[in-house]
């Protein structure tokens, strides 16, 4: 890597791979274990999630460098039924314990038709939507979920006791795009509280809450509150269940047992993951499952929109058109995240 | 069935049972058929849902009466692999097609650690949170969800093409309760923009939009438009998700192809239903699981209430209360839907 390259705006899918893979690998991953991690978030950056893409490399290279997460863990699979799998990520690099996870729920849903694995031990494991595409390339429809550090309180509550727990689907479409869904559980973004704060904007009463609990307009309070759930009390028993599913049944931590990677960054946050995997190859042919999404996407498409200037789109359109733009132009990264990737790799 | 038991306001579970088996099979169902759609109908009046409980009488009879739906269907189960069940409800009464799926999807759950059930050709099959209650019951987590009757406009679109369909969740607890989850798509239900209307005031401009699918707080214009979903476009994605497995993927009708049992109540509506179990009882102990859902619960409830009349509670919390309540003091029901049972039940 010379400097010519450390200041080049677009890079291919290739390349950044190549140089992703080499900074874990500076880190103390394996080859092979680097590429499962790079796999996640390389596609993270391709459908635009740059939050959730390379950029992670900070956090995660932080937590490495103090061993507040194990860069070679010994990650195991049991099987206490043919479709169930339970994956112990022994503290590995969060994507490297998901992808460990997919591939075993993937295994169980080829043997059994639908099938399931419960990850416990691990952390951040990037967003959800490249794991529901790797899925449905193969085939598979996915429930995907992930707990996280707390930073909501429970409805009616005033501290945080959940997380803004991640929660994702997919379904394939043989030859077309596949619909992915990847929904986090707050109304917003806490980037978005902030960015309303550095603008001296308020912000909708539905966004956040003070310290108190209590709604509030006034950025500033709402970054000292809690983040509000979409749809109320739907939002706050949709986050419980991931946490339930993710955390409680994976045997986990939950709740306010998640650690925080912030405060603690030297501990293990013992983040749970779940992935449910349905073969939709066993429910009709690839024309017939094709013909239905086609069908699908354009009822929804040919709805009169509201303002003719955003047509009606289907989720994962934005992310898959993002993606194919990406790999006909390069792609775009922060220029910090490629001189910290080239930092790591140093050597490699 | 005498006159004075007509005008007795408060039922047992058993009685109502009684008289509302008899009132099925007087609608032409045979007496297990009966016993399936009352054991649905009877736990949603104890959970309080009267507007999805033995109420229903009223429209599911029409339907019979019309031949809309079949009284005596021939409901078939095929397991294309280990864990899955694909089940065709023949166009029978909604509750007995759900309790088949769910009963096919315990069986594949109890074999493989995790089971799913497809089902298609049904009908509406009441609310969601007493199969996850029987499921729960039984030591299984559920994931179950219908589509229904186009209501909501797509996020950005302006006409009805999707259901306000509901989704829900259940964890066992053993010994203690159960977290039950039991949720629509939309903001809030239609009756209470109904209700808005009748009492003349206006209403918050997130609830619903005019027919042009522009929010509105007049209930009125509301009523003539269109649900707003739960998060805007996460609902918007997540009513999608459901109408894929429930409709889509199980062969069923989906989006616009539902037929609306309001103007078409003598054709089929072709609904579909999915129901996914996972066998907790592999996951550990029953005390293992029973400790983690107590501890879950008591970290919630410990966070102080922004408003001390109003604590934290647990999704199924009000429910399971209502059903303990009711179970000792009596089932009460609008008499109206009395009458229509001992119509129905005529000489049974």
């Amino acid at each position: 890597m010379n400097q010519k390259q450390a200041f080049q705006s677009h890079w291919s899918e290739a390349e950044l791979t190549d140089l992703a893979t080499r900074a874990f690998q500076g880190l103390g991953l394996t080859q092979a274990d680097a590429a499962d991690v790079v796999k996640i978030l390389v596609l993270a950056d391709l459908f635009g999630l740059s939050t959730h893409g390379l950029s992670r490399i900070e956090s995660y290279g932080e937590r490495l460098l103090v061993k507040g997460i194990s860069a070679q863990p010994t990650i195991t699979v049991q099987a206490p039924a043919p479709a169930l799998r339970l994956v112990d990520g022994d503290n590995g690099v969060g994507p490297l314990v998901g992808m460990h996870a997919l591939r075993a729920a993937m295994e169980a849903a080829r043997q059994c038709g639908i099938g399931m694995a419960f990850a416990r031990g691990s952390n951040h494991f990037g967003p959800i939507s490249p794991y529901s595409l790797i899925a449905a390339e193969e085939g598979f429809a996915s429930v995907i979920g992930s707990n996280a550090t707390t930073t909501i309180a429970p409805w009616g509550g005033s501290d945080a006791r959940l997380g803004n727990s991640p929660l994702g689907f997919g379904v394939p479409n043989p030859g077309g795009s596949p619909f992915l869904l990847d929904m986090a559980m707050s109304v917003v973004a806490r980037a978005k509280v902030r960015n309303a704060f550095k603008r001296g904007e308020s912000i909708p009463d539905t966004w956040a809450t003070d310290a108190q609990g209590r709604p509030t307009t006034d950025p500033r309070a709402a970054l000292d509150g809690f983040l509000l759930p979409v749809g109320g009390h739907k939002g706050y028993g949709l986050a419980l269940l991931v946490d339930m599913f993710a955390g409680l049944l994976s045997n986990a931590a939950y709740l306010t047992h998640v650690k925080s990677w912030v405060d603690a960054p030297d501990e293990p946050q013992n983040l749970g993951h779940f992935f449910i995997l349905i073969d939709t190859r066993l429910l009709g042919s690839a024309q017939w499952l094709s013909e239905r999404m086609m069908d699908f996407a354009a009822i929804l498409h040919d709805s009169p929109a509201v303002d003719a200037a955003r047509p009606v789109i289907v989720p994962g359109e934005i992310e898959l058109k993002k993606m194919a733009q990406q790999r006909a132009d390069g792609i775009v990264l922060d220029p910090a995240t490629i001189t910290l990737l080239m930092q790591h790799a140093g050597g490699h």
